[in-house]
């Protein structure tokens, strides 16, 4: 029992109201928005996590109130409801604010870049959430890693991609960096309202739709029309984003402020296990549902064009902006230090053991 | 300032002692052992971080006291120590504890089984949770992941090993399981004090050490007197655990137990991520500093032979124990839904941009 409860218990509330400053008793209720609709898998479990935790944590001292979608109607309008105090807190992905914000995005993802725990090691050890807050900074937020959908699918396609060649003309639904890049190769990148792509990629619209893993492209459906999944590049881990109100932070305790921080962290983690799990029933559930369905890799040569694009487009950022060259920097530099203990661990073990 | 310190700077300490329940206005000291020394690097610092995290959460009303190897002299002893309630907690690996608690050791690790993310989905998603509470409760335990090494090595070889023949009279320091499964290959395993290792492998005393994985072998120095250093396969993650008496549990009130647990949660993720990132820096400096130092993976003919003997012994295990069978049994059927994603996710991702 808290001491709040306790307090209450012993029927000596007016004492209280007296004796003892606001913020001790003080109850707190944060406004969060999300770009998620009110029973969004995964994503929607993270904040209802989060909420969960704070609550439990500070014994009902903290409640977390979550908008979602359908309510606040500006999914892609977190950053400036959070931003002009509308709300508390957001959860969102930072890439989806490249307008307003461009240095944002590559706290998401960066095409060719970290795998899920690479990311966190950066974000932990390697100088990103230092990075991350100073661009946050002059809007008045606070950021924090909100969790990983783990490593996103290239696709799927109604036709094998033997060569760069198959990409020319192809009709594809792939947004942000990945459909700018792709478009560089010749691909007629499309982007469509997402009630759309099933029936799209039936009639023959697309020919080709990248959404982000199993779990989440299998309540879409696309494994009973394209036969062809093709392993990723363009978001090796996304991780999306809780912003806080600065104003908001700076008005609560610092317990409080403690409880938040390590519950954000843990929804955060929690969701790149949650997405790791719910791929894997996904995966298994669409082979074995649909046989034809075949995993696919891109050839080297489409891998390679692919690959040298993102670069060249990465260091026009990087030459336009000192801020975008410094975070850009510092993850290729990090992946630099990082990738070859991963290659010689994980790699080398999931290859020696895979097929016997 | 939380109501504890509002209340004291009241000045009505005297009323609270007679006014409030113990629990309510009690300060919780935790004893903990740990089977790390003081100084110990990461398993040591995640311990640190667990008492850093529950005290803020807390705002003081929680202490951690930590008691390394040093004071309580035990280091494989802290099953007892928590169990008998000489500490209230513990941080140590379930598979020290096979002679007491056979059934313990898979929820460290499986020779062949599941890499650090598979291990917190199946903990956390595929049952292994109730699984080790189940082996636990008997004892008046409760036991929670406390964090993650990642994927360890095979050792360090002062020679190739080209085929099975090359393991015959090998002499090599590789403790528990995989030296049982190591000595069934015709491997002359010793099991040598750490102080000695060093010393005993330029002496040529043994041929091959395996530790734990490059920030931990660091410090040991191997890579000075051994050139190749092998993939591993005996622990793809191995995750300690901590301890709680139930007892002291029980005591706690609801909101500190949920600070505690989440406490561990998130100490245990930060281990895995702290280890991913100083095996980077560690693995690049030495192959920085020693050139000649060379990775290695076992020819196929020697996984496939460490492989069927280790599934020979688990099956023995599985066959004397229904317990045992529960628990490799969930552990494999797990591996199979979940390999399958993170083979066309993560490894053919690390595969596609590998040597580019």
């Amino acid at each position: 029992m808290s001491l709040r409860n306790t307090f209450l218990a012993a029927g000596m509330l007016a004492l209280a109201a007296l004796s003892f400053s606001a913020s001790a008793e003080e109850h707190y209720t944060l406004k969060l928005a999300q770009t998620w609709g009110p029973n969004s898998p995964i994503l929607g479990d993270t904040t209802k996590r989060f909420a969960e935790l704070a609550e439990a944590m500070s014994d009902g001292r903290v409640t977390v109130r979550i908008d979602a979608a359908n309510k606040h109607k500006a999914p892609f309008g977190i950053f400036d409801l959070v931003r002009n105090g509308q709300y508390d807190m957001g959860h969102t992905a930072s890439y989806y604010y490249k307008g307003t914000i461009p240095n944002a995005m590559y706290f998401t993802t960066i095409p060719f870049g970290l795998i899920a725990p690479e990311m966190y090691a950066w974000f932990y050890h390697g100088g990103g959430m230092e990075l991350m807050q100073e661009v946050y900074e002059p809007y008045g937020l606070l950021s924090f890693p909100g969790g990983n959908t783990g490593n996103q699918m290239g696709g799927w396609f109604r036709k094998e991609i033997n060569s760069l060649e198959d990409l020319k003309g192809l009709k594809m639904r792939t947004p942000g960096f990945a459909g700018e890049v792709m478009s560089e190769l010749g691909v007629a990148v499309t982007n469509l309202p997402p009630g759309e792509l099933y029936t799209s990629l039936e009639r023959g619209v697309i020919d080709a739709v990248e959404w982000v893993g199993p779990a989440l492209d299998f309540p879409m459906g696309f494994h009973q029309i394209a036969k062809y999944y093709y392993s990723g590049w363009q978001e090796p881990s996304a991780e999306v984003q809780f912003l806080v109100n600065k104003k908001t932070w700076e008005r609560l305790p610092e317990d409080i402020r403690q409880i938040l921080t390590v519950a954000m962290r843990t929804a955060a983690y929690d969701m790149y296990i949650q997405s790791m799990h719910e791929s894997g029933v996904a995966w298994s559930r669409m082979k074995a549902d649909y046989p034809d369905v075949t995993h696919k890799v891109f050839p080297p040569d489409v891998i390679q064009a692919l690959r040298e694009t993102t670069n060249r487009l990465l260091n026009e950022f990087a030459e336009k902006d000192p801020m975008a060259k410094r975070i850009i920097t510092s993850q290729r530099e990090y992946l630099k230090q990082i990738r070859p203990w991963v290659n010689i661990s994980d790699k080398a073990y999931l290859e020696s053991v895979a097929g016997q």
